[in-house]
């Protein structure tokens, strides 16, 4: 087939952005990345990388459209509004600034959302209209989708299982509140109870990486395949309570730590049939996410734009900008 | 306006199956009920049922359709199977049974989905997009709205928020496993905080009814108050779990013991609020059900028809039988 669209996913971190150009069939013809805080304004920012994207379009291709995944990025308003981890404040209005640049339509969303859709247009989840997708890294991210939609909710916030309480008065989270899942199933949270199982105050303890625990608990380290043990006693228990909301034909989990494999996967599939409602018992797949970690912020966020030309698009209630 | 069309709404409960004819504007306008277990086999209750409705139906109106709710419904196959409380075993095929006998098109779901529709078309619900309804019984059911339909999920069984473990290792729920909300904010759960308030094993205790536990609190019983006050407390945390995930505009409750008031109102929404996630702060409403109590079953069952004249229906997925 000839390919005569492409469509540019851009994923918009506290570090790197990284941008490129995704046709249909989710094959990344060009790809970049800037240091986002190399820009003083996000204006600076959509400038420099529209500029480098519509310089490496390929004569006689058209541009679909331009989806962006962004920390604390909203559907709805298509901004994003005081990111803990940028450095410019206020709304911004990333949406619209990157329609502007690219003379093409523009859909934003939060980092997790996007690599919902990716799993959905181009992962494991082809042809799924109901699963979830856990994204662990420094955070607990998700992305539900119900119907073949991915769910935003009222406000744009939707999917915010990383926040749910998973243990009554536990663990401080960073969001303020205690008992996050966050605090104990993200690499951060993984670390906090590598540091319990070890007692070591983390303010006295060296770096320790999740991964580096992961290579201990391959070793046969007992503390490290005890925090494996725990992470995934405490996300079978929450993934188990979260099937009771969206009745999901599977989970996904993606990022850094699933790389340790059946020592996280195990434990948590374990935890999970004990924990889930008879109903529901053996019917819910846990599956590691089938996007290559290197693209998949680039493919979900492109998945904006191509989920749009899928059956059942959101046309409706998309807000998107041109 | 003249009414040519009406749906006929039947509720199947463990005891009594209420069933009604209701015009496109929520107005009852034939109603009556049977003992369920008067009946030895299904076939008998529907054709008995079904020559009351047709018996009564005007001259010169048409049944639109037959909506049902009943324990344990499963929307995708309009079937009952093994429902805890009904004496017809096996897989009961009511959705095929009421389509024949009715000659009209039949949709069945659960008692608590069917409420959340009736709520959405006739009752509080009127224009969200976006809510959930928690029905408090002798257990507590509950229903999703997203995107201005009923999440059903991939199995028929989403939306059972009373099977989210509240208290890990917590108090013994009838589903085999612990700490479900339902033990601790169904009229049975506020009866077990009761007697665990006063000290009493609830096998010495005379009886008493959540009702009754609520007059006492309002004349001043200090049993009765704390009662409420943990009530809420429990069922604030696991609806602030709940927006996490589908970020709802409302939460209505539905049901016996929210005649209590502000009894049960209070403790719940400032549990909710302490713990909800700071982006859904005093952004989501707790309302009690708008839909009067003895006409909601039948309301809400024929909303299941009503619903798919509304602008998004759900024609796309729903199994309409006939």
């Amino acid at each position: 087939m000839i390919v005569q669209q492409v469509v540019a996913g851009i994923d918009i971190g506290g570090t790197n952005t990284a941008f490129g150009l995704v046709d249909e069939n989710g094959q990344i013809i060009f790809s970049n990345s800037v240091k986002t805080n190399d820009f003083s304004t996000a204006d600076e920012m959509v400038a420099a990388v529209s500029r480098e994207i519509l310089s490496n379009l390929p004569p006689g291709i058209t541009l679909a459209g331009v989806g962006i995944g962004a920390p604390n990025g909203n559907f709805y308003t298509g901004t994003i509004e005081d990111a803990p981890n940028l450095k410019w404040k206020g709304i911004i209005p990333l949406s619209k600034l990157f329609a502007e640049n690219l003379n093409c339509k523009a859909i934003l969303t939060n980092d997790a959302n996007a690599a919902t859709l990716g799993e959905m247009i181009f992962g494991g989840a082809r042809g799924m209209k109901n699963f979830l997708v856990i994204t662990l890294g420094t955070g607990l991210g998700s992305g539900i989708v119900v119907n073949g939609e991915l769910v935003y909710g009222h406000d744009g916030f939707a999917g915010e299982i990383g926040h749910v309480i998973a243990i009554p008065d536990g663990r401080a989270c960073g969001c303020g509140r205690k008992g996050c899942v966050e605090t104990y199933c993200s690499a951060n949270g993984i670390k906090k109870t590598y540091y319990e199982k070890k007692n070591i105050q983390p303010e006295a303890a060296p770096y320790i990486s999740s991964q580096q625990i992961f290579q201990q608990a391959v070793a046969g380290d007992e503390a490290s395949i005890d925090t494996f043990n725990y992470t995934g006693k405490i996300l079978g228990l929450v993934l188990a309570n979260s099937v009771a909301y969206t009745s999901p034909e599977a989970i996904f989990l993606f990022g850094g730590p699933t790389k340790a494999g059946n020592l996280l996967f195990d434990p948590t599939i374990k935890s999970f049939e004990e924990n889930l409602l008879f109903i529901y018992k053996n019917k819910v797949k846990i599956l590691p996410s089938q996007l290559d970690e290197n693209n998949a912020a680039i493919l979900g966020a492109a998945s904006l734009i191509w989920n749009l030309t899928s059956e059942k698009n959101n046309m409706a209630t998309s807000p998107v900008i041109k």
